[in-house]
């Protein structure tokens, strides 16, 4: 079954970026949950997170980076690339007991610069 | 192999809270690496990444929100508070052969204003 979160996610990913909304929204669980902790977002319902997407403008492409799975959850980091540049992303997700998407937890991370640290032992690349 | 990645990320935090640093120090590989992509900083070496929690200054403490693994990988996401508050973290940890934590990068979003979204679908909560 973590073989089959991972498959799921994958595809979340790659129907995405290939435009295929038929095949994306067979992954999802009709009440799934979208939140954004950060701006304190969230979309109810699959067919609106659907519409979030296919909404997105421009010509945007996701690769993913990392990803942790485990049977019914899934952590991913992605780049998220259009003509504006790269931001790097996370989705926390869980799947329902039939291996849709039931939940996603969208993080977006920006660079800043970082405080005096106490430690010597860090350094800036 | 899933639930001993399980533990060691556990123990991770809970050794760290506890400030028990001989505890912490065993469950590290020697090479450890650890980066935060936001501000380009690094600890190479599992000495320099146990002198950086040492060294954090203040009453922290963390709490695992999240925690996702497979054989050798795992994503934690947690809530870091201090004096000054509660910040969200995510750390995304490789594991060695032996079940040691061998590298560590890791994420701190802060919340932002939203732009405006194409989709009528997004609620602000």
């Amino acid at each position: 079954m973590t073989d089959d979160t991972r498959s799921v996610i994958e595809r979340h990913w790659s129907t995405a970026n290939d435009r295929d909304w038929d095949a994306f929204a067979a992954l999802l669980e009709p009440d799934l949950l979208y939140e954004v902790p950060q701006t304190r977002e969230r979309i109810r319902g699959a067919d609106g997170y659907l519409d979030f997407f296919r909404t997105w403008p421009g010509d945007w492409r996701v690769r993913i980076l990392r990803l942790v799975c485990e049977p019914g959850a899934a952590a991913c980091l992605i780049d998220f690339t259009d003509g504006g540049g790269t931001m790097t992303g996370m989705s926390f997700f869980r799947l329902s007991a039939r291996t849709r998407i039931a939940q996603v937890t969208d993080y977006w991370p920006e660079p800043y610069e970082p405080p005096p640290r106490a430690s010597r032992f860090v350094e800036r690349i």
